[in-house]
């Protein structure tokens, strides 16, 4: 983004954005959170470019979502493991998924599956007090506190 | 982004990102999924430069998030309004928020109430198969198909 929207906005989906609101970030964190720890891993699962990996994984660490551990002294390796925060973006990865199963799903698609039942996982939003799924009632927008 | 992932990946993240994977692109559908319609409702909004505004309103148009209607002969203007897709990003950006409301929760924030309970919206994102809230159990990447 040219300018990033303010951080200290009242509405928590512009501060979240603030952290991790670009797809190279996001896709960092599905990988993070898919296992991958070394530069070198997301590097060639993202194909994206060293220097803006690099800034990626600096932002993603300075904002506590990852957390960098050193692997190795000679050479100098640090590897990057997801925080609770980092692992807290799971559930919006799903939901994110989600639509594009629904809205762009011609072709092969990677499927995720329980597995503890071994059956595939079907992301849905609901608001946990009413346990309505998110966007079947109506909402309001009531003022910060 | 300086370069997008490529919309054909099998990951579904992925293919949505390629379409609403920026920051300005999710707040502009959070405000057309709140009832702004027109350019400069969502100008003044999001303070938003209007050329990037203008590239944003026609990449979502183009991919089916929104759909232009005129309201306006003379002067000539069109409005905005979220297709079933764009409606579809609702889930994802109350996930979005939660997590912002859970990690950078300082200071006054909007709410969002159930209109038929008054009850303040609790997003949480569940396997709707298990009812399992992801994140909760272990889960396996299956081959893409």
């Amino acid at each position: 983004m040219s300018s990033t929207p303010a951080s200290d906005s009242p509405c928590p989906v512009v501060r979240s954005l603030a952290v991790f609101g670009d797809a190279w970030s996001m896709l960092i964190l599905r990988d993070a959170n898919l296992g991958l720890t070394r530069f070198e891993q997301f590097r060639r699962s993202l194909g994206i470019a060293p220097t803006l990996l690099t800034r990626r994984l600096a932002a993603l660490t300075d904002e506590g979502l990852l957390e960098r551990r050193r692997y190795s002294e000679r050479p100098p390796r640090d590897e990057y493991l997801p925080t609770e925060a980092g692992r807290d973006v799971l559930p919006v990865l799903f939901l994110i998924g989600a639509w594009g199963r629904r809205h762009r799903g011609g072709g092969p698609l990677t499927r995720f599956v329980d597995a503890q039942t071994g059956t595939e996982i079907v992301p849905l939003a609901i608001d946990a007090t009413t346990g309505a799924p998110i966007g079947t009632r109506d909402i309001h927008v009531a003022a910060a506190r």
